[in-house]
């Protein structure tokens, strides 16, 4: 199976199981943000983890899907004027730019519980224990274990470091500085990545060696994917990305490229991808789209 | 028991579950609100619920406190300047009064994967397929088709109805409006009373006619409930409610009062708590506390 073709799956599960129903604003906006046209990393991530062990699609899907749901509603609420103020997303205007503030608010509160409920009321052939055990890992990435541990610590970063410059002087950046940012690369970004091969795995009956393993990939391929987003923030076009650019510079943010500079962000970036590489080799997890997704990351 | 003691074990568990870890800001911000002194009226029925069939209370709390950690969600994004832009909650500031605005909408956000994770790791007694019941009921009442729909409600009623002031002109208020209302109070109040019933009821292993009696009875014990706030926003004093009052009136709000008056609003509640009592008799639901509850909502 190609990329392109489990993209197009995912969008049209999306499509299906995001519905709209009374009062339609509500579910609309819902909808709105998760439909926004992207690619889909996570649920395929998902997807292709459980297919490392055999399991049809569809026994998957509703899960996928509900963790790209999880995704789409912490941009929702990442994008706020309270939070990042951003105007837009994927080449489109923020939730809140169509809906209003206090729809935005509700709309990513609702899908934080829609996701779930996409899970137990689809995934017909998987037993209550399997069921328990992913929603044990949603719960946990979803929360302030989770992603919105690296948001937090993301918002106090800017507080403590503002502006941040460190690269402009050589050896400026202390322990604590580079401690801070792996922390939110890694709750803000690997842990969303984490929750989707680990379910995925778990669907698939992995043994407790072959479910780190592929945490370890998700964590790695997390960072990795931060980096290049780092990356393209100072050197990708508002066109391409769909999103304003430039932002972290101009606002002195501690990034991955403020922190080490461009140099190093670039040869970390490689190393990591070749790490994530490797782990698939030792385990013997042979995977097309797996590579095909690293190769894009690291052509960032 | 008395409903005193009651309350002392709900919140000396709440002080239990809310744990405060790394990073604290988040933890702490969560913790706050669910803390703020309140009746725990929610909690209480849930577990009065368990009762009425024998549950050990142990077995119910973790739901029970869930329960209670939503309904302080809910008031931590219902109080946001975006919604209703209140100062005041229980008697303290609201929670982004004192943890700014960003970390207020992170730690609802929060509460409501944490909620579920409390049920998830202490329901130690409960089978699976009882906790898939009781996350599907959760997951039905927080989101969308639940208390959601009635925030999105009563936004949109602010909209088409400002200033509201239908009870000045005798039979201004139409058949429209009443369902509205109706629909706002059925979602943003009785839904959590009817998730608290339920999921105590499903512990208790209930047939599907006690558990239709219970939600009956909790759907009328919210509206009630709601009517009485309704009454005491006019009548009652920021020092007895710890919250700014007279704010419906003012910005000519639809409410219970401002569409029937308080004359309807008073006898309107009186009749929904004698069928609360009724309900209980005929199914012989023996319960000094509901009672308690049921005549505390009345004398408001």
């Amino acid at each position: 199976m190609k990329i392109e073709e489990l993209t197009e799956i995912v969008n049209q599960k999306l499509d299906e199981y995001m519905e709209v129903v009374y009062p339609q604003k509500i579910f609309k906006s819902m909808k709105y943000t998760v439909m926004l046209p992207g690619k889909r990393l996570r649920p395929i991530m998902c997807i292709e983890s459980a297919r490392l062990f055999g399991v049809d699609i569809n026994e998957v899907l509703p899960t996928a899907c509900a963790i790209e749901m999880l995704h789409a509603q912490t941009l929702i609420h990442d994008d706020l004027p309270c939070m990042d103020n951003d105007d837009y997303r994927r080449g489109k205007l923020t939730n809140h730019k169509v809906f209003g503030e206090a729809i935005a608010v509700l709309a990513g509160d609702a899908l934080l519980t829609y996701a779930p409920q996409i899970i137990l009321k689809h995934s017909k052939k998987l037993n209550s224990e399997t069921i328990l055990k992913i929603l044990s890992e949603y719960f946990q990435a979803a929360g302030a274990y989770g992603v919105i541990a690296g948001q937090v610590m993301d918002i106090e970063a800017e507080k403590l470091h503002s502006p941040y410059q460190a690269y402009d002087v050589e050896n400026k950046y202390t322990e604590q500085d580079a401690e801070l940012l792996h922390f939110i690369h890694l709750h803000k970004t690997s842990d969303l990545f984490k929750l989707a091969v680990r379910c995925g795995a778990i669907i698939g009956g992995a043994s407790g060696n072959e479910l780190n393993s592929l945490t370890e990939f998700a964590e790695k391929m997390g960072i990795a994917f931060q980096i290049a987003d780092d990356i393209l923030d100072e050197t990708s076009t508002f066109d391409k990305m769909g999103k304003t650019l430039g932002k972290d510079k101009e606002a002195g943010k501690l990034t991955y490229v403020s922190l080490y500079g461009m140099d190093k962000a670039k040869s970390d970036l490689n190393k990591l991808i070749e790490e994530c590489s490797s782990i698939l080799n030792e385990n013997n997890f042979n995977s097309e789209i797996f590579e095909v997704i690293l190769n894009k990351i690291k052509a960032c």
